[in-house]
């Protein structure tokens, strides 16, 4: 007997057009549900990583992508949307120039606003606790907090019609595990994007904090990054 | 003897155009602080509310004004920025359909991203639970979880430097008490502008909820509303 069609339950998801949000849209498809991406031209110097996004949303089947624009260079204040340059030397401990003010505040209530007006309870979020260059705004008492704040926030919540979930299936993951389940799930590695200086061609730099993480990610997971990179001798940076 | 010169402390103050964001910006100044005022450019069918904010900004002294464009229009779901007719029939309990999806998370977040930047502790937000109506993100419970989650978001909140204070002077006041303070403190209530659906004039609708409510507050405070309204007979309507 065939079953009969299902009815997917939509959810709104963050996507950057990085690995990590690949792969959290990865996951949030294999748990059924119908997946509205959204991703945010705010300014960034990579924005390149806004065509992977694209790329990304098309290959893994989001029944929807939208791009919103804000200018988050209008506050200044990091080295992703301003002059200040992208550190190179290695990771440090410590919340670094790249942090964006409130940028996961900023895009997790954009998401929710998308949320309400597509009557969905569910966001997908690729933070991640672990690998995660030392953002306050990735760990996982921010995002409790954040779905608090949410559920008074808005119409449906108040009516008590739905009760709003942000999931963070990779919260906590080590870069090796994400890259490992989303090869897994089938995502297209070299779709993604993650450096945050990349060259006039496209590649990656291979030595900024993001391209180190990835790096020392596929290494540990004994797969080979299909990406290109600006720096030969990759295996030294990470 | 003369006081010592004060360094003012910086505030980022959420400034609509309206009476309510008026008479809370005139609340900022006269509490001692340096005053950012923030609008932003949202899709609004009202967008004569920008002048208004510029002009008020001027007007009390604020230390900068800026206006930040986000598309809300791109979700849709609001009579304020789609193509829903607004409501012109009487203040209705209830959500209304000038409801904008999570517009005050989407304004408090990005006030948060400039408060960091200003390495500033303090957001002016003029909301009003009293004759609000019927927005959910107007209310106390949500201001509070707001800052509650905005102290794990930031660098700052994170490594204790600052702790952020949400400030809504207007929040228990009725509209006609948010129009005697600010005639106390000298606003110009000529440069505000409160109507959702202005004429090809600038002139108020007069009917809309938000004209209601403002020419309601006007009568109650015994001050004449120095607008302009397309309808005479503005006294029917409140």
């Amino acid at each position: 007997m065939d079953s009969p069609p299902v009815l997917l339950k939509p959810a709104v998801c963050l996507l950057s057009g990085g690995l990590d949000s690949a792969t959290c849209l990865a996951i949030a498809r294999q748990e059924g549900f119908r997946c509205y991406a959204l991703s945010f031209d705010y300014g960034q110097r990579h924005r390149r990583e806004l065509e992977a996004a694209a790329r990304v949303a098309g290959s893994l089947g989001a029944a929807e992508h939208r791009v919103v624009s804000i200018d988050l260079r209008a506050f200044g204040g990091s080295a992703l949307t301003s002059d200040i340059a992208v550190p190179k030397a290695g990771v440090d401990p410590g919340i670094p120039v790249t942090y964006v003010p409130a940028r996961n505040t900023v895009f997790l209530s954009l998401a929710l606003a998308w949320a309400e007006v597509l009557a969905s309870s569910d966001v997908f979020i690729g933070v991640n606790a672990i690998d995660y260059s030392g953002y306050p705004d990735c760990r996982p008492e921010f995002i409790a907090a954040f779905a608090k704040m949410a559920n008074l926030a808005t119409k449906s919540g108040v009516e008590g019609r739905t009760r709003l979930q942000i999931h963070t299936p990779l919260i906590e993951l080590s870069k090796r595990e994400i890259i490992q389940k989303g090869a897994e799930l089938g995502v297209d590695f070299s779709l993604t994007h993650s450096c945050y200086d990349p060259d006039g061609h496209g590649r990656s730099c291979g030595l900024c904090d993001s391209c180190r993480l990835r790096l020392k990610g596929f290494k540990e997971a004994g797969l080979k990054d299909p990406l290109e990179y600006a720096e030969w001798n990759t295996s030294e940076n990470i």
